[in-house]
C-alpha cells in the first residue's frame, strides 16, 4: 500500500482530467503523458474521478480501470486520491475496495443530492464509513453549487469528531472564506481535531483562502505550476509574493472557473501544453466555439507578456541585488 | 386583544382566499361573504395572507388594510393567524405589530428561500423572534416544497426550546408523516414542549396525520366542513368514521392539491358555493380551462352522489338505530 | 426481435421494481417471480431500469444483466421498455443495443438535470438519437419533479416532427392534466404525428388523465391489476365505472406516492402480495418504520373492505339481473 | 420626461445599492451622498431597485417614495432605470407608471421563479408588456443564478421581434460570454432588431463581454470609474488597454463578486470612499467579520498600490514622449 492522506495533509492535489480519444474511448496514453506533465510541475498529489474528471460519464467497469492504470502508473510518486461517489453503497464499497488494493492514499465522497438537512448528511456519512470500512481515509467533498447540499461548519466539526477516517475537506462552497475561517477557530475553541483543507472552486479565491487557513489546493487548473509556487510561496512566509503570482493568473482562473464551459477551456490549455492528444470531453459536453479559442489566444498570450514581465522584474530585482552585495 | 394561539391550540383553521374583482382590486364585499361562509362550516380558526392567500401579490398597504379589515369584521369569534412572512424584519416587524393591535391571535413565518444549514435556520428564527418581539405567538411555516428550506425534527425541537413563543407548528412538508411520529416521540423523549401541529398539504394525508399526532388542520380545501367533521369525528375516538367521511373528499382534496392550478380550482369552487363573487386569481395566475371546469363538474357531480349515498347510509342506521330502542 | 412499441402502443406498462436481497445483491430468484406476478396481472407491457427500478444504483454490468435476464424471461410474452437515461451517450449506447439486441421493445430516456431551455433540450434528445441509431422505439420520460426539466407542449411536439422514433411520452408532470389536453389538441390541429402517452406519477391522477386522451399508464403502483381494469372500463366506454374503481384505491394509490417513502411502500406491498421476497431497498434508501407498517396494515384493511363491498355490491347486481332474467 | 433608454443606449449603468440608516430606515441624505459620487465617476446612467439594492426587502411605499426622490435628485443628468419585478401585474403597473412620470428612463423586470419552459417566458413577458402599457422602454433582467430562469438567445430574439419596447437586455447568466456572441451573431444573420446589451455579474467578464457584443455594463462595482475607464478605453479602439486597467480590478471584482457577502463588501466599500454614510444591510443580511474588514485593508492596499504603479508607468511613458516631441 502506498502513502495515505491523513490530517495533516498539505500542498496541491491536482484534480486530473480524463482524457478521450475522438471516439470517446479513455485515451491511455494520453492519461500517461498526463501524469508526467502533472508531474513535472511539482504537484504534491492527485485526484482522479471527481466531477472535472467526467467520472459520471464512465461505466463502472471503465471507472475501475481507469483507477487501476492511473494507481500502476504512479506507484509511490505522488499519493492519489479516488472520487468515489454514487448512488450505491454496494458501488461504493466496491470502487474504495479496488483503489486502496492498488495503491490510493484515500477516497473522496460527495453528498448526493437531496439531502437537505443536517441530520441527514450526518446519518449518510455515517453510512458512508461503515460501507468502506473504518480504515480508509476519506475527504469530503464540499461542492453545493453542484450537489445542492450545504455543510455548515459545525455539521463538519460533528462529523469530524464522530468519524475518525474523516481526515480531509475538499472546499468548495463558494462564497467560503469566512466558512474556513469558522471551522479553523471553532475547531480549536471546542478543541476538535484539526483536519486538512485543500480547496477547489478553479481556485478563484485560493491565497485568500490560505491566509484563512487552507492547507493547499485541490483543483485542476491547467497551470498547476501556479498553484504549486503559490503555495510554496505561502508557506515560505511571502504571502504578498504569493498574491502577486496568483493575480497574474488570476484573467485565466477567472476564465477556466466558468460553470460547463471552464472544462472544456482546461482541457483545450492542456492539449495546447502538449498534456494531452485531445481536448475532447466525452459527449454531451460543451464544445469551444471559435470566438472561445480566439479568446483563449488573447488571454494566453497577455499571460506570456505578464509572465515575462514579472521575470524580467525579478532578473531585475536579482540584479540589483547582487550588485548592492558587491 | 383578542384570544391567542399557544401550544393547545387545536381544530381547523381555515386558509383563506383573497377574493378580487374582475379589475384586480380585493373585494371586500366578498371578503365579508367569505368570512361568513367559513363561520357556517364551523371551523375554528382562520389564517390570512398566507401563500394560498395570494399574499405575496399584495403591496404592503394592502397587506395591513385587508389584515385590519379581516379582523375587524370576524372580532372575537374566530382566533386568526396572520402570514408576515417577507424578506425584511423592517416590514415583518410592521405588519406584525398591526396584525396584534387588530386583534390577531399570532403570526406565521415562512423560512425565506437559500437558508440551507440548520444554523442558517436555527438564526434566522431567532432574528424573527428578536425582530417581532417575545410576547406575539409565532408559527412555524414549515413548507419546502415551496420554500426549499426543510426543517429536521432535531432542529424543529432546538427551535423549540430556544424560543418560548413558538407555539405551533404549520407543518407541510411532503412527505411528512414520519416527521410527526418523530417530533411526537422525540418530544416526549427529551422533555421538551408539546407544540400544536396542524397539517397543511391541502389535507392530502389528514387522517393518517391525525394519527400520527397531529391536532388538526390548516389548509384551505374549499369543503372546510370536511375537515372539521373528520377532527369531530376522530377526536370523539371514531378514527375510521374519520377516515371513511375523509376518503369521500379525497378524489377532489387530490384534484385541489394541484400545484398552481389547485388554487384556481379552489376558488372556483368556493365560487360555485356563494362564498366568493369570482373565482379570479390576481394575475399571474391560472386560468382553468374548459376542460378543467367539466371536469370539476363531473368531480362535484361524483362526490354529491358519495355524499348521497352516506347520508341515505347514515339514514339507514338511524331508523334502524330507532327502531330496535323502541 | 420481440415487439416493438409504436405510436398506437396502449395500456399498462408497469414499471418492475428492482428485488434486492438482505446483501444487497439483485435477487434474481424475486426477479422472475415479479414477472409471474405482474404477468398474472395481465400487464400489457414492462419498464425496467426506470427511476423506481433504483437503476441508478446498479453498476453498469449489473444494468446490462438484470436487462438480459429479464427479456430472456419474459421472452415475446411482454413488450419490455428499458430505461437507458445516463450522463454518457458511450454508456446509453451500449445499453440500447444490448437491449434490443436482448429483445426489447423500445427505450426511454429523461432529460439529464441541468437543460434547461427548450433549445438545450431538443439539442439533448437530437444527439440521443443520433448516439443509439434511428430505428430504436424511444420513450421521452417526462418527469420534471425528479430532473428539474421542463417539457412544453410546443417542444414536445417540435421533437416529435423532428425525431420519428420519439413514439412515446411517459408523462409525468404534475400538475400535468392541461399538458395531455395541449398536446392532444395542437397536435391534431397542426397535424403533428399522434404518438402514445402514458401516464406516472403513481397513477394520481389516471382516470382524469384518460379522460384528457392518455392511452395508458406506465407506473409501478403494487395494484397492478386495478391499472389494467381501470384501462379496460375506461376503453370499453365506461368512464364511471372506472373511476368507482380508481377511487376505492385511491387511498393507497397516494400513499404509495409519497417521494422516496413510497417506493419502500410499493416494494412492502408486493412482499406481502408473494411477487418479491425481501422489500429491501439497496441502501440508501428509505426503510419502513413500525408506524409505516402498522399504518400500511390498516389501509391494506380498509382496501380489502372496500373491495369486498364492491364485489358484494356487484354480486348483488348480478344477482338482481338474473332474477329479473328469470 | 428625462430621456428614455433605447436600443442605442450604451455605458455604464451603476446598479445603485440602498442606503440605510443604523435603524434600517433608508437614509436620504446618504442617498444624496451616493448619487453624487456615482455622477463624480462620470457613470452614463443609473439602475435602482434592483436585487442589489435590496429592493426585495423595501415595503412598497418605501419603493414608491425612494423612486421619486432619486428621479427628482438626478432630473435630467442622468438616465435612470427603474426595477418593478415583483409577483402581481397589478403593483408592478403602479410602480412603472410612478416610475415613468417621475422621469424614470425605463423599467428592468426580472423573471419570476418558476417559470420554466421558453412558452412561459414568451407568455410572462407579453403580460408584463401589457400591463405597463406599450410606450415604457423594458429591460429583460437575465439574472439566472437569482432568478433560476433561462433565456435562451433564440427565445430572447423572439422576444424582441414580438415586444418593440424590449430595448435592453441586461445580460447576467454566467457562464454567459457564448449567449452574447450568438444574439448578436443570430440577430444579424435573422435580420431582429439589435437592442442593447449591458453586462452584470459584476463585471467579472466585462472585458471579454465587451469584445463579444456588448454595449456596456449594468452593475454595481464600487469603484465605477474603473467600469468607465473600460469602456471609454474600449470603444476608443483600446481593448488591450482597457484590459491592463481591468486586471488591476480583477482581484477586487472578484472579491465583490461573492454571492451573499458581495453586497455587504461593496457597501463596506463604498462606505469607506465616503459615498453613503453606514454600510450596514437592511436585516436580515450579511455583516462582515473582522477577517473580512481585515482582507479587504490588504485587497484594498494591493490595489492602491498597483494603480500607483500604473501612474507611475503612465506619467513614465507620458514624460518619455513628450521628450521626444520636443
Amino acid at each position: 500500500m502506498g502513502q495515505l492522506i491523513n490530517e495533516q495533509t498539505r500542498g496541491v492535489f491536482v484534480i486530473a482530467v480524463t482524457p478521450f480519444s475522438s471516439t470517446g474511448a479513455i485515451d491511455y496514453a494520453s492519461v500517461d503523458r498526463m501524469l508526467d506533465f502533472y508531474r513535472d510541475q511539482k504537484v504534491h498529489g492527485l485526484t482522479i474521478l471527481g466531477i472535472m474528471g467526467e467520472a459520471q460519464k464512465l461505466s463502472s467497469d471503465e471507472s475501475l480501470e481507469l483507477t487501476r492504470h492511473v494507481l500502476r502508473r504512479v506507484g509511490d510518486t505522488l499519493p492519489t486520491i479516488v472520487g468515489i461517489s454514487g448512488a450505491s453503497f454496494q458501488v461504493m464499497r466496491g470502487l474504495a475496495q479496488t483503489s486502496m488494493d492498488a495503491g490510493a492514499a484515500g477516497v473522496m465522497v460527495a453528498p448526493p443530492m437531496g439531502l437537505r438537512t443536517d441530520d441527514q448528511i450526518f446519518n449518510y456519512y455515517g453510512s458512508v464509513c461503515k460501507a468502506i470500512g473504518s480504515d480508509i481515509p476519506l475527504v469530503y467533498q464540499d461542492y453545493p453549487q453542484s450537489t445542492d447540499v450545504y455543510l455548515s461548519p459545525n455539521l463538519f466539526l460533528r462529523l469530524v469528531q464522530a468519524y475518525p477516517q474523516l481526515v480531509m475537506l475538499k472546499h468548495e462552497e463558494s462564497p467560503g472564506l469566512g466558512k474556513i475561517s469558522t471551522i479553523r477557530s471553532e475547531s480549536e475553541q471546542k478543541g476538535v481535531r484539526r483536519v486538512s483543507i485543500l480547496v477547489g472552486n478553479g481556485a478563484l479565491y485560493y491565497p485568500l483562502e490560505l491566509q484563512r487557513g487552507a492547507d493547499g489546493a485541490m483543483t485542476g487548473f491547467a497551470y498547476p505550476e501556479m498553484l504549486v509556487e503559490v503555495f510554496e510561496r505561502f508557506f515560505a512566509g511571502d504571502p504578498e509574493g504569493a498574491e502577486d503570482l496568483f493575480d497574474l493568473y488570476l484573467p485565466l482562473v477567472r476564465y477556466e472557473q466558468q460553470p460547463n464551459v471552464g472544462l472544456a477551456i482546461r482541457k483545450e490549455i492542456l492539449h495546447r501544453r502538449g498534456a494531452i492528444a485531445s481536448p475532447a470531453l466525452r459527449p454531451p459536453g460543451y464544445a469551444l466555439t471559435r470566438a472561445d479559442t480566439e479568446e483563449l489566444d488573447r488571454l494566453m498570450a497577455r499571460l506570456a507578456r505578464q509572465l515575462g514581465g514579472e521575470n524580467a522584474e525579478r532578473q531585475r530585482v536579482a540584479e540589483a541585488t547582487m550588485s548592492t552585495r558587491k
